[in-house]
């Protein structure tokens, strides 16, 4: 094997892979090799530009902790995230399509009760949201029981863990009640661009492309006899709503949110002004009854 | 954009850098989309799977500090580091080929002068090594003041950075004299397996791959003039040159290193028992006259 060229590389590496005795992890090995060989190849990339790739991808590593996860971020905005999701969900008949996990999920979002508000130190003059939503079967049988973790930005576009401080906010853990609804109070989210201060951030600018993700709120939908949901409901109008930077818009996710003006809201509160509603149904298909691993769970040697 | 399925999902990220201003960076980021869609689409990558490569990436960024380089070791490992140093640095006539840098490269090396000896603290019984190498161009012209930068493992096959506290040793910048030689003293290093604690340690483990590099020293010439040399000059006889797990052998880069029973080593000093001597000529190709920038400098905005 000495006195490999840039040809012979690529079989001697595949070669080293043979004795793998674990069929799939073989076969991935070999497709990443090929392509990754292959793009190196084609694009005749110099040392400076290997470099580059070292240094980016390990900053994009340095950068990731328990509330930040810019791989996940590269993953979104190179559209791999979206094009799993494709292959893993195809569009199921009478189902709510699923979309990104997107780079702020956290695990331990804190349980709350029906009808909280999880934006209760919102004092930024955002517009209050009620969102009044839930979850059935295909054919609309409600699903009681289901948990539902819930998180969005706020009226700035930002996360709870971009804060200085990064206490938890606008972030909770439901259950549905019997008739498989759900309903709380949080403040309207806006659309955000990503987060610039970091590598992804800088090839976003650096190749001029928006960094804008249009209004949404996520859902992440588990329930014991289905499969778990993963996507978000976005609110109409948004002017991004066609060109997400991170591409995860399908229309039948896009939700019209209700400018209301009542004088008390639907939890009995009085409201301070005008107010927003949300509603939605999320269907999800029948599957695995066992509590499924949600995304973004840390695996180590369990694929 | 809306609605993305597996095969639409790569047309719309390669039209989002279509203003990017800077046609290289645009040619790589196409060629990269293209060739991972095609990886995650043949493989059909699962969910699960993902996670995993989320977490791998994430770990191999966590693991990387300013004396270990694990996506160096990840790209060495995967024939990557071989393939752009073929792409880049093919064969010339007359000159010494070039390998792979590897993940233990430090720039801040101690200067030392000729003669030192580079592993004084030697206290484990190492065979004592005797380097006597030169470089040259490729008539065989001595070239004088060049700067060569030598790092190796001991005689257990460890890196001074993979040591406890981690001192520096084994590993120093020299300037060749006028007749282009470079002589000093060491301790004869071993084969060794690449670090098994990080994620690609359990690559390799999980592959049922080898993890061994066959015996040797790094060398990094720098002369005013001529193309920077990034190579490494392999102990004849070692049974891994023909499996490196970095793929880095070259025959030329073999050397004969001689076992010598000599009472007094060259250096003057008495010997203790039997010894080593390495000897080369690297002969180096003209070239930019600027003091090139190793690879493995932190390199942000400028590829």
């Amino acid at each position: 094997m000495r006195e490999l060229d840039q040809h012979s590389i690529t079989e001697e590496v595949l070669r080293r892979f043979e004795q793998c005795e674990n069929p799939r992890l073989k076969h991935i090995l070999g497709g990443l090799v090929r392509h990754l060989h292959d793009f190196v190849r084609e694009e005749a990339i110099t040392e400076a530009e290997w470099v580059y790739a070292i240094d980016f991808l390990t900053r994009t590593g340095h950068i990731c902790d328990d509330k930040r996860q810019e791989f996940i971020l590269l993953s979104d905005t190179l559209g791999v995230s979206t094009l799993v999701d494709a292959i893993n969900n195809p569009p199921a008949p009478g189902a709510t399509q699923s979309t990104v996990l997107g780079p702020f999920f956290v695990e331990a979002a804190p349980l709350a009760e029906q009808d909280a508000d999880i934006d209760p130190g919102e004092a930024g003059g955002g517009v209050p949201l009620y969102v009044d939503v839930s979850v059935t079967d295909p054919a609309g049988k409600p699903v009681g029981g289901a948990t539902v973790d819930v998180w969005h930005s706020d009226d700035k576009g930002f996360y709870d863990v971009q804060r200085e401080g990064g206490e938890l906010a606008r972030r909770a853990r439901f259950v549905t009640n019997d008739e498989g609804r759900l309903r709380f109070r949080t403040t309207t989210p806006a659309a955000y661009p990503i987060p610039d201060d970091g590598p992804v951030g800088e090839m976003i600018l650096q190749t001029r492309r928006h960094p804008m993700r249009p209004a949404h709120v996520h859902f992440l939908v588990n329930a014991k006899g289905y499969e778990p949901l993963i996507t978000h409901v976005f609110i109409d109008g948004d002017k991004y709503l066609d060109s997400d930077v991170v591409f995860g818009v399908k229309d039948d996710l896009v939700a019209k949110v209700e400018k209301r003006t009542d004088p008390t809201m639907p939890d009995g509160e009085k409201a301070t002004g005008p107010w927003h509603l949300m509603t939605y149904e999320f269907r999800v298909k029948p599957g695995e009854g066992a509590a499924p691993k949600p995304l973004g769970t840390r695996v180590t040697e369990d694929a």
